[in-house]
């Protein structure tokens, strides 16, 4: 069993209203020692895998197929084998 | 300057018809190997803070009050110094 943490962040060049107003309401209610906020999606998938690499192989195209809009968002994510008495 | 890298995602309790959406997705389009999905929101600030403990303190106050709905969600974040360099 592995488990994969997908991390789905936009392209740096794609704005992004929602982090904008994330920054401007924390500055207004104090926090204006925040420089930069960004927002993303983050997505944990268990599965079952006969090695490590072929694990990586499905969730890098799990990400491509559905949970990134290639377009416009970047992914990024790790797998890790998970104890079998777990 | 420290970077905060924060997951909020729901409380194990929570229904998330999201993540059951992916999940049921996936087996149909053939990756039934995949187990459990949840879904959450990822999110990146940079702030300056004149210690480590200060910015951890900081972002766990920001989580609450802004970033997670504390009913229904639960957070975990890392801080971590940036070079002065960057």
């Amino acid at each position: 069993m592995f488990k994969a943490e997908i991390y789905v962040s936009y392209k740096p060049s794609v704005l992004d209203p929602k982090a904008e107003v994330i920054k401007n309401t924390l500055a207004r209610i104090g926090d204006d020692n925040v420089a930069t906020v960004s927002v993303g999606k983050y997505f944990e998938l268990t599965l079952t895998a006969p090695d490590q690499a072929a694990a990586e192989a499905q969730v890098d195209r799990i990400c491509d197929e559905m949970l990134a809009n290639v377009n416009t968002e970047a992914y990024h994510f790790t797998v890790k084998a998970l104890e079998a008495a777990q």
